[in-house]
């Protein structure tokens, strides 16, 4: 794609790292990048049915991902159905935008596929069981997620991942019908952004903090951090009318074992659902 | 984004689920679904630099990914030095493309940023050491590195990913100075494409195989499995030279632990990288 004198370039990178960050230096910029740069994530939807084709055409992105050796370790499933998206929404602590966005992308990492494929053919697949092979079908589900939310927010569609299937991933797999050897990693909810709640992009961490050169360098974290805190501050206050700092959010998030909210349990979960973790 | 009438919609579908498919309905389009759908892995590379700014514009893209709770738990170590890319290389099973490209980008889950901040607080934080935070930077690592290669992609460069790395996860961390806290998840080359060596893209599976609408279903799988096995039979035989099915990519992949080139040991890796995985 040709390069473009985009008139959002040097707003779309200052809004990225904060208004009062020095934004990193201008490069390559196209319709593509500016898709991405304006990321936000949006926590209210209006009711409106997509665009005939759109789920197709997500998946068809999704699957456009690289996928490790081609193995595909990924579905998704797709709920439009009020009841299952209220029982979803409950497990995830009760975000409403899930009850409210006409289509919930639930991803799967999915080794179920590939165990029948070795049925069928009489094999039993040894390297199924291993951590290892769990991470490529998580990874492989949130490759393709990701590509999928970026299609949807091409279209003029808003998204927010939903990492709080994770408190009880039993309960999502009961309710989704999902065999041993699956485990939803994510949900995503798609669907018209609601009016009055303005989603603004937030700023993230100076590049200097987690791009490093060569060999991983902490040299010029702590000043980072520090310009972090004020900028998100600055940011919360203004966006969420409550100022919080990123260590706030850090601390809140990871600091009792309690925040998990059920996460703690994740190992137990996946063992029985069908992941040995060896 | 407006929707555009593309000359290449129907054929990069097309394209996507093979020659012989029926591909999915068609839907909204426009040039960043077009990017997205026209990837392919590429795995030879000129040694040509890239345009400035590219590394930074890069990073603002997999900045602007979504994170778990905005904790941005990755980093990214941007290698170009050839000694450096040539031991990466020999990790990785020895592949070329990985010495040939200028930039090649290894995506670090990284909790060791956190640690970090809460000892600047005098706060251990609880949730640091379970198998949900370590799954968390993971997939942040993992959003990240796509937005990356999907601006990389758009401004007409090359990439693939490098999942090899974790052949041995502790060797990858002592080269580049990783501290306990971390780990690199993927690499992903970045470069031009060399000449010779035309990448064509890969047909997926049929969407009835990995899509599943409301609940999980394995009725059509069988016959969409086997006509995949048609479809990347035909389309290896004329890109590759040599002609498999996916059945047989899945088994010479899985079916011995020996395949899994020392990935079997990642767990007892982790836990001596600093992940518990409680």
């Amino acid at each position: 794609m040709d390069a473009i004198d985009f008139p959002t370039h040097a707003s779309a990178l200052q809004a990225r790292y904060g208004a009062e960050a020095e934004p990193p230096p201008a490069g390559p910029w196209n319709e593509v990048i500016d898709c991405l740069l304006q990321h936000r994530s949006v926590r209210a939807y209006r009711p409106d049915a997509l665009p005939d084709g759109t789920l197709e055409t997500l998946v068809a992105a999704a699957q456009s991902a690289a996928t490790s050796s081609n193995m595909q370790t990924w579905s998704v499933v797709a709920v439009t159905e009020p009841a299952t998206k209220a029982a979803l929404a409950a497990i995830a602590g009760n975000q409403e935008h899930i009850k409210q966005c006409p289509l919930f992308l639930v991803w799967i990492a999915d080794l179920s596929r590939l165990e029948r494929l070795g049925q069928a053919v009489g094999r039993t697949l040894e390297g199924l069981p291993y951590l290892e092979t769990f991470l490529v079908a998580a990874l492989d589900a949130g490759l393709a997620a990701q590509n999928a939310a970026v299609a949807a927010e091409s279209i003029g569609l808003a998204t927010v991942y939903i990492g709080a299937l994770r408190n009880d991933v039993e309960r999502v797999a009961a309710l989704l019908g999902l065999p041993p050897g699956t485990m939803a990693v994510t949900g995503l909810c798609v669907g018209y952004a609601g009016e009055g709640v303005p989603a603004l992009v937030k700023p993230r961490l100076p590049q200097s903090v987690v791009l490093h050169r060569e060999r991983y360098a902490t040299g010029g974290e702590a000043a980072g951090v520090a310009a972090y805190d004020r900028a998100l501050s600055a940011f919360s206050a203004a966006a969420e009318r409550t100022a919080y700092t990123w260590t706030d959010r850090v601390m809140s998030r990871l600091g009792k074992v309690a925040a998990l909210s059920g996460r703690d349990r994740l190992v137990d979960a996946l063992v029985r659902l069908g992941f040995p973790l060896r």
